[in-house]
């Protein structure tokens, strides 16, 4: 993001920027690298593919919106997702609500009526909430080194944003930008995944441990951002003809293979996204002055690209 | 922001909160107050009528936006603002950019070309970075309690949110969601506030102290916050035809009285802030079972109201 806010000139090639590196560079200490050079220069091992097993995509009349589950940090819910998706659960429903600066939210919108609401097939009318999880060895996590005044640590575990207190041996998916949570009543254990929204704002961490995140989008957040906002309380849409039809929420894994989408995100816990991190926090744009030399967990960008190949 | 998350009822009225505090509330231990009733009861002297001489009024076709411009802050851009807004340099220009995530902005998209420029009339055509300013006794801070990652104090300055480096002697407006930045190439004196740019996303604090931030937005977010993300580098609009235009930006000192904005804003030095805050750090809604005990910086709302009366 080179000059980024005043001249109408495109970014700065990522080849000079390749080409501006020695050649004996790995022997050499390294120079910074911009983060384009460093997703430029990521092996192919760096990257992973989610499995369609966690792949929900959203078919918006605008476009297409992929959501990566975490049954790491919300197994019953992405069970009970799974189901919906793959009855259809969603189909023909809709985006019912935008605040500005806080979430989109989407859904039935007549789930609070007994009378009209659609029914969940298969899938459970109540769960557990899974406002965190057990710290669990297996689930790697990289730690950021900035001081967070959220929880006692954050990182990033396989992709996902993730907030941990080990003296309570609890982690959980964090509200960042982007994260997907299940909307819930006042009691804890009223969310099913029939109703989801999105962070499109300032990351509401104090939403941190009151509600179950079960996401992040992998795709598609300008679709849902740049939703007008809702008039009503809330920011939910006051008319009926105001929301946004959702024609369908498919499971991947449910899908022909030519339909699933080709996508992969960068290791978290790869050297690259190691590498990534350091040059946000400090940059190595000639365009900034003054390096922060700290990041915050929500503004650390998890880079996600098309499969390349085939 | 009761039930916020599931329901489609609207939120608890605003009465049922007052009737549900006691008569002799003052006396007693404070009930824990939502921002709701905090507003409900600031009284008229806690909330501040900003400076016609600093507020810029933007007519777009969607709607108005008004952004209240800071002296203190940045005193030669918001001088030279006031000359390009009273002489109708922005008149007619575009929102030539929207990338997700991270900023919206406008001005002359041809503002690079000498041959097509719009002329700057009687305004600067260069001006000193104002990327802090020196700390002032004079001008009130409220420092918030908690932590923060990219500067070493944080807190509010007459309605803006401020970080502080009391060893350096300096303060800048920080950037959240809703901040107000003049653009600027690569060297630190090339922006001169023809260029303007607005936060839409989670707060990009690593451009403080990098750029001259100006203001922030009180009224009209949702329209700019909202519009449709630009495909090109950067979020540029590719199209000209996708920009949309901007019919005026006046000054409101320039309009008749009338015309001006009746907005008033929530003193950021007055208890009922203060009250707002806290009541922010740990929530008094039914719905929340945890409190953080902490906000960040750019999650502090600052309220801004219609003025009532007449």
């Amino acid at each position: 993001m080179p000059r980024p806010l005043l001249s109408l000139g495109i970014a700065v090639p990522l080849g000079a920027l390749l080409a501006a590196l020695p050649a004996d560079a790995e022997a050499a200490v390294p120079e910074p690298r911009t983060m384009d050079a460093i997703l430029a220069q990521a092996p192919a091992g760096d990257w992973r593919s989610p499995d369609p097993e966690n792949l929900l995509v959203m078919t918006l009349d605008a476009g297409r919106v992929v959501i990566e589950l975490s049954p790491d940090h919300a197994p019953e819910h992405v069970a009970n997702l799974r189901i919906l998706a793959r009855e259809g659960y969603f189909d023909g429903l809709s985006i019912n609500r935008a605040q500005d600066n806080f979430v989109v939210q989407w859904g039935d919108p007549y789930g609070d009526d007994p009378a009209k609401a659609r029914p969940l097939g298969s899938a459970r009318t109540s769960l557990p909430a899974e406002f965190s999880t057990p710290i669990r060895d297996e689930l790697p996590f990289v730690r950021l080194p900035d001081v967070d005044g959220w929880a006692p640590e954050v990182g990033f575990s396989d992709g996902f944003p993730v907030g941990r207190d080990p003296a309570a041996g609890i982690q959980w998916l964090a509200h960042c930008y982007g994260i997907v949570g299940a909307g819930r009543g006042n009691a804890p254990d009223s969310s099913n995944g029939t109703g989801l929204y999105v962070v499109i704002g300032q990351s509401p961490r104090q939403l941190d441990l009151n509600i179950t995140t079960v996401g992040r989008v992998l795709e598609g957040m300008p679709l849902l951002a740049a939703l007008p906002r809702g008039q009503g309380p809330g920011g939910f849409y006051e008319e009926p003809a105001l929301r946004t039809p959702i024609r369908r929420i498919a499971l991947a894994a449910a899908l022909p293979e030519a339909e699933r989408p080709r996508l992969e995100r960068l290791d978290t816990a790869s050297p690259s996204f190691a590498a990534l991190v350091e040059a946000r926090r400090n940059r190595a744009e000639a365009w900034y002055l003054r390096q922060a030399g700290h990041i915050d967990l929500c503004n650390v960008p998890l880079p996600v690209r098309e499969r390349p190949g085939r």
